[in-house]
């Protein structure tokens, strides 16, 4: 069996985390300064291991090894939110140099932008398999809409590089380890999961469109409240989605906005809701996304306002291939005892994209406290060094056909 | 009978409205160039209609009559909201002009900043029944936090003057005339509105705390999520205030913040909502501030987040004189017939501080549209005119003690 330097992988991890250090975590927003110091770091490192890297036009850093077929391709992402914690994305990508030294036949790549700081979002994973155009480069610019995607590109010394696009013939499949980002390893003290599958996120806009008014000039029965309508609205969701949802779906209205929003004296003219729901099956999103419809339909009938509905995303749901979670979980099985399991990934990642062109299949390790996309994420390095070695196993397995 | 020069009333009117003139309306800020301009203006008109004005440390233009008593205080605010309309309280200053030419024994003042571009709010009234200490100036700074009150009076050519209160003794009452700033008088198609009393406005912050937390990762049954409690505690003050409030009862969310309040991705672990609700009566009042309590009492035995109540403003109702109120509602059944009404006043003026040295009475006259706080609002010159003809005769009659 395949034997893992566990020691070397910590200590790629705790020199990645030195690269932006912010308190604990890390702060390397994509084509910043320190993304593109862990990206040419991440380089070297290739070297090291065995693989021959390079940064290509979108800055996606891959590294390909000489050792024959057949091949998995293994990765994640490097750069990080503004302040966030050290482990998410970059594991993916170290587990990948890990398993490299291991002497297992495998390619690395570290995706640009998973955590889109640029429009559009995964433009890193989306380029790779082909899915990211000229034009939508020229279009995208920052979250922030102080940079062009173009801009930071030539700043980052990437302008006028090749995108490199991934031979699905090259490879058997694709693996990438992750934190779980959530609390259900820790809740039931397991070590590790075995992703089933990665959710559709299907994201909304609701504008609320009624008439701002004087907050005391204006009787209640003269109103045209965009404000109480949005509450009622989203009280009717309230009701209706548990009643439609999957054992394992989520909804959360991430944000809601009044116009004009001022501390008192005026009625809102305008409302906007920010929502979305996760689904592992395309039934459940379909349930949901009508029960929606519907409820939107009925504030129109109901309401002196007008609600219109705006899909902004949705991306859909991604089953992990079979045989790559079999060898996961026989792998889970001999390092992990029982405590693992099989488990949906809430959150979206680099392999959902990657899933257009290869089968795919994901591994968590827990996340304390459930913590992510904050400085205090943290996974202990017991936890880490034992999915390291799940992960190298079920490689090796998956790999060799058995 | 007292003859009012209905032309040259309306004349200073449209006078005033060329100073910090804003499409249809007007833009003069308090303290701004546009401001003092025509606080200056008025000055020199208060010299034309026999008053000695001059403007005093916070601001107030103040004109005094050398007739004999009995006297009646008449006036409103000169300042507007970045770009309002051209009527509010420009017409209770001009209406005091008028009277003033008519020969009525008034005094005229404009307070200064009721519109509240200055923290603490009504400066103006509240200077000069002596509830505004130098302390609590030396505190105050814009709404957008740019510039201290001191700086602005010291800008404005006001440090240093000295600020006048009114002798409760030289004053019989004080007339507000104002537009409605609403549409009950115009659904009715009525000219006329005798206030009855100025409603109280109480203010509340409610901050609700919940867990930040990852949109996908985390389930429904683990979260803390801040912002669905606020949706139902809002949805349950929709169910209740109607049960507990008044016929002419008034309550507004008028803003509700999400934090981070990202567009996908992040439950909520912050929520704050800005509401309001207004009444004449104080039972009322503490019907309704009694039901938030237990709405918000209910909101933390239900669910896993924290609210916190804290009252933002209370301000208390006043209840009009009511020999002022019966020498408006003579003159207005003298001049405009059956085509008047009582009615309380759902906005605050600056009759409420007066209310607290004298009896004090407003007059309505009908907004197009309903419309204030917007550069389209609007009176009719025939409604202006009526209007200031029932003031005239209203504080004539007063006057006379008849």
């Amino acid at each position: 069996m395949v034997q893992v330097d566990t020691q070397a992988f910590l200590d790629d991890l705790y020199a990645l985390r030195q690269i932006g250090a912010f308190k604990t975590g890390v702060s390397r927003p994509t084509y910043s300064a320190a993304d593109m110091e862990s990206r040419h770091w991440l380089v070297d490192r290739m070297a090291e291991v065995g693989l021959a890297g390079s940064i290509d036009g979108i800055g996606n850093v891959f590294g390909k090894t000489s050792r024959p077929g057949p091949i998995a391709l293994v990765g994640s992402h490097i750069e990080s939110q503004i302040e966030a914690g050290w482990l998410d994305g970059a594991l993916g990508v170290v587990a990948g140099l890990a398993l490299a030294r291991s002497g297992l036949a495998v390619d690395v790549c570290a995706f640009a932008d998973e955590e889109s700081h640029f429009e559009g979002g995964y433009i890193g994973s989306r380029s790779i398999v082909g899915d990211l155009s000229e034009a939508q480069m020229d279009a995208s610019r920052s979250r922030d809409r102080q940079q062009t995607l173009r801009d930071a590109l030539a700043s980052a010394g990437l302008a006028g590089r090749e995108r490199v696009q991934i031979d699905p013939a090259r490879y058997r499949g694709f693996f990438e380890m992750h934190i779980e980002q959530g609390s259900q390893l820790e809740k039931d003290a397991l070590k590790i999961g075995v992703v089933s599958g990665i959710v559709g996120i299907w994201a909304w806009s609701i504008v609320v469109e009624g008439q701002q008014d004087h907050a005391g000039g204006t009787t209640m029965a003269e109103r045209r409240d965009a404000g109480l309508s949005a509450v009622r609205l989203l009280a009717a969701l309230d009701e209706v989605f548990p009643k439609v949802c999957g054992p394992r779906s989520t909804w959360t209205t991430c944000n809601v906005t009044f116009e004009p929003g001022a501390p008192v004296g005026i009625i809102p003219g305008r409302a906007e809701i920010r929502l979305e729901f996760r689904d592992q099956s395309m039934a459940v999103l379909e349930r949901m996304e009508a029960a929606l419809a519907a409820v939107v339909q009925e504030s129109n009938r109901r309401e002196r306002t007008k609600a219109t509905l705006q899909s902004v995303n949705k991306s859909m749901p991604v089953i992990c291939d079979s045989e790559m979670i079999a060898a996961l979980a026989k792998a889970a099985q001999h390092h992990a005892g029982t405590e693992w399991q099989h488990m949906p990934s809430g959150a979206g990642h680099d392999a959902k994209m990657i899933a257009k062109k290869l089968p795919v299949s994901m591994l968590f390790v827990p996340s304390i406290g459930g913590v992510s996309h904050h400085w205090t994420e943290d996974t202990s390095d017991e936890d880490l060094a034992l999915g390291i070695q799940v992960l190298a196993s079920a490689v090796e397995t998956y790999l060799a056909g058995r």
